[in-house]
């Protein structure tokens, strides 16, 4: 990827650097992360986001958070670091600047994987991307949404690598348009073609355009391959179903999450009215109106074809096939 | 309904008082439209919109038309009558004052009757509402897409007039938000129990939510019964057939084309890319990006439970029963 999403610069007393996501696609900016409590706000506000991406931003967050840190003794380590997270609970008998360094040394580790791993899912993935024909993705799965070539995105863009021809429908992906602020501008910036659509279109655009495979990512996958990721996924899984078009969901093995049986025990976070009612800015829904924003939703292992991950596809994933993937893949 | 969506002032030398919908829902602003190329304006930026409503502004329209005809011979009045519309021809032997009068009479029976078909609808679609359950709507099928009641709508205004409990989904309807904008607004002016929600979320909420039945209008209908109308509402009908819930299109007889064997021999218009990279006064789209966005999409019949029209309920709509009914309502 020519942009890098998340990096840090210097030692442990260093800053991370990311992109500015909520000024996308109008403007390209960085911005340097000098304390813990920046970063917090960067992850909140979705200057930086997606699940691998916030990962490499907490583990950086952690070594922010000892950057001011006073800590002698393993109590005052403790204290400092109840404050930030559970990490580096390890760390807490050896000397601060020696805790730090591997706590930095950690994130950077995390931050390397992240990317040998996208590389792997785009691997894995591309065979699958429709010779000849479009695909749809809903959201940004992408190299902004991770260190570095995303998920569902790095499908294309090793697709595209090795020469394939193909087109991508993209969601704009309301409330929060990840589609077409970040998505659309990465494919354009990888010279991959794309047309940019409403979510309300995917549906005609699966009938009357020739949709081969559509490709998302994913925030939490259950034991049974349930598959918790950005409001309208599932939605898309229904559609794509009822046209005979293959749903595959990318994600790291990470996002598995094997303690939960099925989608039905993820919770779903609901965000402000507001994302709703003045989403760019300018009210366009009448004051006092009741809205139901729920951040995601849940697709059925029935719905997904497949599920690549950097270990290898699971094809038909359910309450059988994933627990078995992952028993074979046990080192 | 207690605002009226258009309506004449004066006699033939008079104006057309249209809601300026633009501006909902912050901002409730009537507009004087005092000649023919005003009325246009309004129809082409959609501050007077829906199938019924363009079709009264049409109306009103060609009486604006012929206020400042000079018109004393029948070529004059051809002449005239050219530049604008081809409705009133059968008038072109009258005295110019004389063919005015008829043509305002006309248009305003055209209103008339309008309200009259909407309050029918209402009558017919109100017992489809379902008792204690939510039902969801697409887009702006309401009193303001007519004169008076609404298509859609008027079925949930009458339900609400009987006496039923029940609660609306209201799909904002990107790219022009007409289900924010204006449906919001008016279930809130009549005191009906709603709930605003990204077009990408009717899936999560048929799915989790108590949705009995989905209610939209039509902008065309062909012989077969597939049914033309604000895009989004093919892949709501897909959602709905997926969950079991029964999908209704209410519109008016003059909604059909009989000549029109199916949906695929409705053409599709698709409107400006700024609409989708810019709808909100903010561009959230990088430039250059390729956009389809079309106006309409087409619901086979298959996937519609009933059309509920001024002269009754078509269920399971078809090639079939469509022309039967027409054939045994004629009088």
């Amino acid at each position: 990827m020519p942009v890098s999403t998340i990096e840090w610069h210097g030692g442990v007393d260093g800053i991370c650097r990311i992109i500015e996501q909520t000024l996308l696609p109008t403007e390209l900016k960085y911005v340097d992360l000098a304390d813990q409590r920046q970063m917090w706000d960067a992850i909140k506000r979705l200057a930086v986001r997606g699940a691998p991406a916030i990962g490499i931003a907490g583990a950086f967050g952690v070594v922010l958070g000892f950057k001011d840190s006073k800590a002698t003794t393993p109590a005052e380590f403790d204290r400092d670091l109840e404050a930030i997270t559970k990490v580096a609970q390890g760390l807490r008998t050896m000397p601060l600047q020696a805790a730090r360094e591997r706590l930095l040394a950690e994130a950077q580790t995390i931050l390397t994987e992240d990317k040998a791993i996208c590389r792997k899912l785009g691997e894995i993935g591309a065979p699958l991307v429709p010779q000849g024909r479009s695909a749809l993705t809903h959201c940004n799965a992408g190299g902004l949404a991770t260190a570095d070539y995303g998920t569902a995105l790095a499908v294309f863009f090793r697709a595209k690598e090795l020469g394939k021809r193909f087109h991508v429908y993209v969601d704009e992906t309301r409330p929060l348009l990840q589609g077409s602020r970040l998505t659309a501008w990465e494919l354009q910036h990888e010279g991959i073609d794309s047309t940019l659509i409403c979510d309300n279109m995917a549906a005609m655009v699966m009938r009357d355009k020739d949709v081969g495979a559509v490709f998302v990512g994913a925030d939490r996958i259950a034991r049974n391959g349930d598959t918790a990721n950005k409001i309208g996924t599932y939605g898309v899984s229904v559609l794509a179903k009822a046209h005979g078009i293959p749903f595959y969901v990318v994600a790291p093995v990470s996002t598995f999450d094997l303690t939960i049986p099925d989608g039905k025990h993820i919770p779903i976070e609901e965000r402000e009215d507001k994302e709703v009612t003045e989403g760019f800015g300018k009210r366009t829904a009448p004051t006092g109106v009741r809205v139901f924003n729920p951040a995601f939703d849940v697709t059925p292992h029935a719905n997904i074809a497949g599920i690549v991950t950097e270990l290898g596809l699971i094809e038909r994933p359910d309450a059988e096939r994933v627990p078995a993937f992952f028993e074979r893949h046990r080192r």
